[in-house]
């Protein structure tokens, strides 16, 4: 990959996390970014559990869902999810700290398709989500 | 359905509801419960949008996820989410009251099948999910 | 519904089952189309189960994505799938007669999400199918 | 892996594909299997083709669901496909050969995660599929 691409990776990032109120309440961090490809972390908190006194699944499906938006708007112009799909493995805990890594599979003009694998602080994968992604504007 | 089904629908929603501190966080209102069906609410406060000032999808799950958790839990037991899918049609704004619907599709002794429409204010859909549903202890 | 609109809807139906070979040689019959619904039917022959006596899932698959692409063709134009989910309830064996019935759940302009319930001749439901349809061309 | 897992899943494959009529018929082959990997390649028939002259979904997804069902059980036991995703990325037509390529991304006692690429003879990448299976017996 080039230089050019790696920066413009980080400055997509940068520009959208600065304005993603969602991801930044809910505590995410971007620990990487490169050209197709976002690894993002987060706590979770007390007030993310469920009834069952696991994190809510939708929770667990944001984290994936906002490294699927970084890793797919890492090219430049703005694209946003048509379509994902997750497959819930094990459930995550008050304290866990859970990172999510999405890699680009597939992508066309405009659309892409992206996996994302999370998994918690001692590397058990707790959930496989998939995102088509579409190009707007 | 019996009065017995109904009363357990309410008394499982209402049990589950106090200790669900995500949905509780999110602000969502369960408006109905009934088995094999629910029926939430949840206005997209400014901390839910994301960098292109849409609810951030993850959050849109979310509802679609707890409508469906609700509905699976109706008929007592311990029912988790096993997998999900989402198809994201229109986006939402800061400001929009979502109402998600949780209809049973399909359920056997261990597994389940749930399909949810979230909606604005408008009645406009903006987002179908289907959950698969898995019996646990 | 206009008569027109109906009228469309079987004339596509018809165009498009005249040139496709797969649905023919799988042995799949039109039973009803109206705009943005279809039901087929399919009998399970010997030739169409898997190693372990059931009907091959690729070929329930099969059923629900005609009847799904006859529904997504009924207003006119070409529209191809984009994605589709299927979850299998329950095996189905040879002899039995399968059927399909799409439903619209939503279309914009260019996109549309259609649900197929796959049921046999008892009245089971042995798969859900949601299909992304796309316009093409 | 070890010698003994190698010689199960070569086993199980070739004990599956005698009684597989469908994949038979559909004129599948079994390129390669591994204890949670299998490669299966298929002819695209005129027989296959649908109404606008490209592969029918449906069979490219019976080629994915082959591979996911090969690669499910390379392990022994009997494992079936409890649902499954696929995104259509670009068409298949008469004459192209498809390769489908499984693997395991999660398993656990009773359930597993595959995902499926399928590639035509160029190397184009034409469909992603992800499958979740589900012991049984």
């Amino acid at each position: 990959m080039s230089d050019a691409a790696q920066a413009l990776a980080e400055r997509s990032a940068a520009a959208m996390y600065a304005n993603d109120r969602a991801s930044q309440s809910l505590g995410m961090r971007i620990l990487e970014t490169r050209p197709g490809y976002a690894k993002l972390a987060m706590l979770v908190r007390e007030d993310m559990l469920n009834g069952v006194a696991s994190c809510h699944g939708g929770l667990i499906f944001s984290l994936a869902d906002s490294a699927f938006a970084f890793s797919c708007n890492s090219h430049g112009g703005t694209v946003v999810a048509a379509a994902a799909a997750i497959d819930f493995l094990a459930p995550a805990r008050g304290g866990d700290e859970l990172t999510a890594v999405a890699v680009e599979r597939w992508r066309s003009k405009r659309n892409g398709v992206y996996e994302v694998t999370v998994a918690n602080q001692n590397g058990d994968t707790i959930a496989l989500f998939r995102g088509r992604s579409h190009v707007v504007g």
